[in-house]
């Protein structure tokens, strides 16, 4: 039986950074907040939650503390709020996810209707949208796109949707637009991420797919994964069930932006346990079979 | 039997304007050309030709003369060295082929590589192509495009294509720039007549269409007609074959742009005279069944 990861997994550039960004804060602050989890894994958020980073979800809870601005960015609003009242800004925006801000902005502002392919729920797409002018149409899919025709249209994307959704959403504009403007802020981590996790998971038996119940990009990784062969979104190692790896002679193992080196490591060895070679165990990312980061964003 | 006529079809906005400005020079002029038919239906070019307008193809036969620009638009450069030699410019350029050229321009000065959909042969993208500055791209479908990724695409159309090319050229893009421009310059006159063609060719037993070979847009119609249901292309009533209508129940007929009237009216008649119908002869095209023109451009 062979276990092998996707050779781009794990943590990208955008993530990797907000958290130094928050350490490095932690360790000149005694006191630090952050306005929602920097990242979408809940025990990398507990880990610096150990460091003295609180996250809260109101405004009103920040009381003049220095406030890190998590990955995904925060509402136009809010930044002015926090300027307003004079609160030290630790600004951890993914700079793909600020460029994707500069595009909303600039975009309404040329008097394109602006479209956001991305889950309207999802605090990346909440902060995007405040930084369109006027107001902005948020499509899951291209079936979600109202009637009728439109004079310019301005296209963005939450940066971990996939691309064929972009595609298609462009596809069925193209006769309802006079222009059609389409920016690709689908980020590069998050293609290299699921074009890897597809050609690993056509060479499966069974897919595993780490990260944060709440990672957009991890949801979409499992759901690309799920299309070629079955696959299982877990968080932790401890989700794992025996049963899972009965009979699979390959399985796959792919992780989320958002998911820490150790997560993938205990994952890796857990189900090395659970088929007997506990020979192979690793104690390093980089010693999987197949994985291979390079510097990819 | 029936013989119908799809609502949309024959001359376009473009066409008549072309027409009109044209036999409006030649009367105030004793000798006038043109560089190249003024529009692509020979029959309508010989009626021209009788009221003294000559098509030349080759700027040295000007001979200062005062020249039509065709509804296709000329050459960037043609249209400079007219303005130097001082000759005097009837321009009967179709105004969505001058808009076209206009979005070429713009797109290459701000810094897009152009990619053009279009016959690279046709003198509506020869002249278009002159708009561009820097070397445009151009593709008759998506399967022509280099190899590669591009930085920022602006995509125009030639004014006659088939939408579903263009969506497909843009669907396939998507991935391959970072930001991508499309402006549809198909005009409505051209997506309103191949829609009405698809609606009677899916409704008829048999298809003629009507218009000069030498026609885009004409070509086309056949080409989505044929898709449906055995077509013929003709430029005349006595192209017709009376063995085309035999155990044929329902005939549809549909005309491209250039196509004057007193030939869809000839060639309606035709038909029916083959099956017999002699009593049903009309005189003007607006008393063939299903016709009925609105103002489309």
């Amino acid at each position: 039986m062979s276990v092998k990861i996707a050779k781009f997994s794990g943590f990208c550039f955008g993530v990797k950074r907000a958290i130094k960004i928050s350490i490095e804060a932690a360790m000149k602050n005694h006191e630090i907040i952050t306005l929602g989890p920097v990242i979408h894994n809940p025990q990398m958020v507990e880990k610096l939650a150990q460091k003295g980073i609180k996250s809260i979800s109101d405004y009103s809870e920040i009381k003049g503390r220095p406030t890190i601005i998590r990955s995904h960015g925060v509402e136009k609003g809010i930044m002015a709020k926090l300027q307003r009242d004079n609160i030290e800004i630790i600004n951890a925006t993914c700079p793909y996810v600020s460029k994707t801000q500069e595009y909303a902005l600039q975009l309404s502002q040329e008097g394109y209707q602006v479209i956001i392919l991305g889950d309207k729920t999802h605090p990346e797409v909440i902060a995007l949208k405040s930084y369109v002018e006027g107001k902005a149409i948020i499509v899951a899919e291209s079936f979600d796109l109202p009637e009728g025709k439109f004079n310019k249209v301005g296209i963005i994307s939450q940066t971990t949707r996939r691309v064929e959704d972009l595609q298609d959403l462009v596809k069925i504009l193209v006769p309802r637009c006079e222009e059609l403007r389409v920016i690709n802020t689908i980020c590069n981590a998050t293609s290299v991420r699921q074009d890897s996790t597809i050609k690993l998971a056509k060479d499966s038996d069974l897919m595993i797919v780490i990260g944060g119940k709440n990672s957009s990009n991890t949801k979409m990784l499992a759901r690309i994964s799920d299309n070629f062969v079955k696959t299982f979104h877990i968080e932790t190692s401890s989700e794992i069930d025996k049963k899972w790896l009965q009979n699979k002679d390959k399985i796959g193992i792919t992780a989320g932006a958002s998911t820490p080196d150790w997560i993938i490591v205990e994952v890796y060895n857990e189900i090395l346990k659970c088929v007997g070679q506990i020979e192979k165990l690793v104690s390093e990312v980089e010693d999987i079979p197949g994985f291979k980061e390079e510097k990819n964003g």
